[in-house]
């Protein structure tokens, strides 16, 4: 018989074949990656390749359309549901007839990468746990007799090559209906390549899953198509425990004071996470049955209570996880009301404060294939801090306390409409300017009274209290210790004294509007807060036995919202330089959309979680050294001239405000501390 | 060091240890069989060995009891939960200080024989997946971070060699509490050496596990120790599914007739073994929450209903079973509120009307392991068939119909006081006389009427109905055709003309009493039952070779209650030496004990299960012609001498009968069948 030559692309694999062979034969029999759900039955049209056309001396071969076999019906027809682009065949169809180069593009790959997002570090591998098998089955046979699910067993031994399978009890439920409605023809989902997880009479090719961050304040989800990748819909949902406690500790606590604390908050995000599966779902038109396979992040409090575990030994001292491994579960384990036999995932907690969130941070941020420093935080009630590289990998947690939030201060408020978050102060006559939320003008600039008039300025948020105090620094509002300066009470109303201390006024107090001011006290909180987080960096840097970071990235909301600038400025993040600083998006959700599309990021995201450092902040005499150090501003030993080597700053300090720090310096080399 | 020598016994192993070695280290290095829970804390009283006193020339030693350390506190306190036996040691306790042979007592050893019942054919080996460890785990560290799940599996690794381990959800649900409140000391059952289970505070040794036969009629339970392999308790109840129909045939119609009526039969059978869990637990002081595991046997129609799948596929041909594979499940799955973290095994069905059932028979008496000829024979509604050895195994389910429970026998009735069960009748007057259940007495002994004024004589079960047939046949009454010799009607008027037809006159119709009789249309309900089996059997003799059988196993209540010379003399089972025919017992229940006690015997069911040769008699054509030719008595071409060489019967027929007999043979060589 006559052989002809086939090259695959792009991976190059090659082959000779007897003419006559289907394309995918060739193709599977080389390894090459074509995707296929109905199985070579021309049904499904995932498999389409294209042709090269000409002369290719390198591979010493002549390819060309004409060398495959004419279309047949079932090509022409264009009947697949996954219509036919232009220029394509289906690679189960199209026989090869003569020599051929032949093009598998990305959308006929299983294991295709996954666009990736601006903020994302790394792409996404495809390799979903749950693969689609169109198969058709024998019919039962009275001469020999065997059941239904062996019968299916050995069409996909037969089909796909999977072999030793099992079956969840809820596909035998409904095996044998389906097998019937289908005319034996049925589409069957595999979990792992081993358990039959669902079966659909006839040809099925969306596979759904969800990816699920659960904050404490809110929980996102991203349902995505496992076959593609793609990122079918996102939702969010305020997290529904808030009414029993708004920060984690408060949480804690009610579980402490009530008897069934825990069981009322378990049962009150996993209500949140069912709505959440309708909403999401429902926004493209499928509904939760259709998602297989879910994955979580979260932090400890939060994971331990959507697994139904009493959080109150994450309460206090020795701050003893149930469990820091990751666990695969039945959805309806966690009465998580999905396909019924769908899984979930749930990525490792590290330490009593250091979550699975940050396990799905580390896995979308891999610092472990890093030769450089890499600093990983994410700033919320706590700040959860990984530091490290390819050889080593340290993480902490460190009590940063919800001032980044907005709360404790004293015009402090969430990031919403009205709220202040970009704050800009001339050094010359001390007048702030600022954008709120909702609104593209600056305060300063015409027409900002009335496009603000429906909402007001109502407070401030993280980044803008992140601002004001650095710009307040910058322009000598602020000292080196932390202290408003009275001696600027006399230059400008809006230092103001008020009873030992001074405070700031940004906005109002005309009568009209409320007033918003800074006060020592807002000054104080932040400080505590960056101290916090910037000992907790230190005391890793030590640990690690780095002077410097070659990279930053800020996840999380806080850090998609900053300007980093500012935080370095507040001496809130080590000195680096800005351009190596960059906000990591929601990387605690991307691991766990990681998690949820490549199988493989499970045991990488398992052995790393294993083999990070856990340092505990409470326990290390040092830490409360460098905490006490990192009060200053920027820090301790850091003055302007040093801020401009890494922050664009005008080439001298306003005299003014120059000659006060320098005072304040001299007088007191340490900062004192209330 | 000085180094001594010791021998272990029953298993002869030896090995030189240093003085000092525990007994319990020693045993262990060398692999004997010794129990322990506590793993060597002196607090479970497990591992108790006695020493040899004397000189072994053959062991080359001198033993005694003060070759080992003079007992400390714990042994002479005797602390421990077990009781220490006279002449005992605990070998945790004791140190070896001088050559010793160590005797370990069967009650000692963890995979020791459990004591078989007579009817049995095996003894069973004890393996429980299920396994009970104590561990002392470390507490929480902050310098050294990791979740108490992880601490606990490192105790189990370090103390007793178990790795990989994985944990159920509900253990991670308790975990905290039980450690802290067993003082970081805990039980853990762990399930196939692989996953925790359930745990503990402090020392718990017994562990449950549950055998369930579910038959169409009644469901029987055996609760077992599964550390002794011992029978704690059993019992049984009526399957509530007999308010649907009283046979199979009747509740698959109930379900195609009723939309939900396979979900209504479900929730019923599971509703039964929840109360029967209670009951048979609370017998003996536990609860159902002690049972860790339970294994399943039954018919294909119960067995899918159990497991929540609609049987309707099995009411009509091909028979098509939605799994011929065995099921691993946990008992919430199938709603069984036994531990909630409690796993269930429920055996392989065979074919579509020989069940999981059949195979428990099968695990119970292992045809497979006999060189001989076996023939196991479980006879219900359908009669399943199991023939074979060692070589080849073939089985089938035959049609037998109710008859030989009692029904469509017009004064038949279940085996329940007042049921007549043994039936004599005297050859030359044609008088019978009989025992009914509940009574010693026969019915010509005096005191017979006083003895059941209370119950009555209400009917006749199905080993009677066998006996008053044979005697029937025997006294010459009933022909070898199967009817009823009128030709008596002139000498007793126990034999009286009904239509065209004739009856015997079993009891009353004195009008004191119901009349108790014997039809035609009885006669010919258990010909066609006894046809049935017979031809079943000796389709699968023609399939396998052999022209007789070695042994004969007959199963079930049926098989436990019929005396076999009658079952012969009417042609039910092949001919065989009468001493090599015998009851069973409850196999299928006894198959149900062995998966839970002996794990190494699932692989061994599952496997036979595959390789047995399924039969359908409804496709053989041969099976027809062997039923026809099986409606004889007691069969075609068998004659009383003929029986006389395998039934203890007087040497001569009765003269008057044997005439009779006589004249009906000329008169048809071949049985005409209604």
């Amino acid at each position: 018989m006559a052989e002809v030559q086939v090259v695959f692309m792009p991976s190059g694999r090659r082959g000779r074949f007897p003419s006559g062979t289907t394309v995918l034969q060739a193709g599977r029999s080389l390894g090459v990656d074509i995707d296929s759900v109905c199985g070579g039955r021309g049904i499904c049209g995932r498999c389409q390749i294209r042709v090269a056309e000409g002369e290719f001396p390198k591979h010493g071969l002549t390819s060309g359309s004409g060398h495959l076999s004419a279309p047949g019906s079932l090509e022409s027809n264009a009947s697949t549901t996954q219509p036919l682009q232009p220029g394509c065949r289906l690679s189960c169809c199209a026989e090869l007839q003569g020599d051929a180069i032949i093009d598998v593009p990305p959308t006929s790959q299983v294991h295709r990468q996954v666009v990736r997002k601006a903020a994302e570090a790394h792409d996404v591998e495809l390799n979903p746990l749950v693969r689609l098998h169109y198969v058709e089955v024998q019919q039962p046979d009275m001469h020999d007799p065997s059941g239904d699910q062996r019968r299916l067993e050995d069409a996909l031994e037969f089909e796909w090559g999977l072999s030793g399978l099992e079956c969840d009890i809820g596909v035998l439920q409904v095996l044998q209906p389906v097998l019937r409605q289908g005319d034996w023809k049925v589409t069957v989902a595999v979990h792992a390549g081993r358990q039959i997880m669902a079966v659909w009479p006839g040809l099925r090719e969306r596979v759904c899953g969800l990816a699920i961050d659960i904050g404490s304040t809110t929980i996102a989800a991203h349902l995505c198509d496992l076959a593609s990748g793609e990122v079918l819909a996102s939702a969010g949902l305020m997290n529904p425990q808030i009414r029993f406690g708004e920060d984690l500790m408060s949480r804690v606590s009610y579980v402490m004071m009530n008897p069934d604390g825990d069981v009322q908050m378990t049962r009150a995000v996993r209500a949140a996470l069912n709505e959440l599966a309708e909403t999401v779902s429902g926004s493209v038109g499928l509904k939760p049955q259709d998602i297989m396979e879910a994955t979580f992040v979260g932090n400890p409090i939060m994971h331990h209570l959507l697994l139904g575990i009493n959080p109150v030994e994450l309460g206090g001292a020795p701050f003893a996880l149930a469990t820091d491994k990751a666990l695969t579960l039945r959805a309806s384990e966690i009465d998580f009301a999905i396909h019924r036999n769908a899984r979930v995932y749930v990525l490792p907690c590290i330490a009593g404060h250091v979550g699975a969130d940050t396990a799905g941070v580390m896995l979308a941020e891999r610092p472990d294939l890093s030769d450089e420093v890499c600093l990983l935080v994410d700033v919320g009630t706590n700040a959860e801090i990984v530091l490290g590289h390819r050889e080593r990998l340290l993480a902490c947690s460190s009590p940063t306390g919800p001032a980044f939030e907005g709360a404790q201060i004293s015009c402090g408020q969430r990031a919403a409409p009205g709220a202040i978050e970009r704050v800009r102060i001339n050094p010359d006559d001390l007048e702030p300017r600022f954008k709120v939320i909702g609104c593209d003008l600056w305060s300063d600039e015409p027409g900002f009274a009335e496009a603000v008039a429906a909402t007001g300025v109502t407070g401030i948020c993280g980044s803008g209290i992140i601002e004001v105090l650095a710009e307040m620094y910058l322009s000598g509002i602020l000292l080196h210790d932390g202290t408003i300066s009275g001696e600027l009470a006399n230059r400008t109303a809006r230092v103001r004294a008020e009873a030992r201390t001074f405070s700031y006024v940004l906005w109002g107090g005309d009568g009209a509007t409320a007033e918003l001011r800074i006060t020592q006290n807002d000054v104080r909180a932040i400080q505590l807060g960056k101290a916090a987080l910037f000992a907790g960096v230190r005391l890793l840097m030590e640990r690690l036995g780095v002077d410097r970071v070659d990279r930053i990235r800020l996840a999380g909301a806080f850090g998609s919202h900053i300007d980093v600038k500012y935080a370095m400025v507040l001496g809130m993040i080590p000195d680096c330089p800005l351009d190596r600083v960059s906000s990591a998006g929601n990387a605690a959700g991307t691991g766990a959309r990681i998690a949820l599309l490549d199988q493989h990021s499970r045991p990488v995201i398992e052995e790393l979680v294993r083999r990070v450092e856990k340092i505990e902040t409470a326990v290390e005499p040092l830490f409360q050294q460098f905490f006490v150090e990192a009060m200053a501003i920027p820090h301790l030993t850091a003055t302007y001239d040093h801020l401009r080597k890494v922050v664009e700053l005008p080439e001298r300090m306003p005299a003014a405000t120059e000659s006060a720090h320098r005072s304040r310096r001299a007088s007191r080399r340490t900062a004192k501390l209330d």
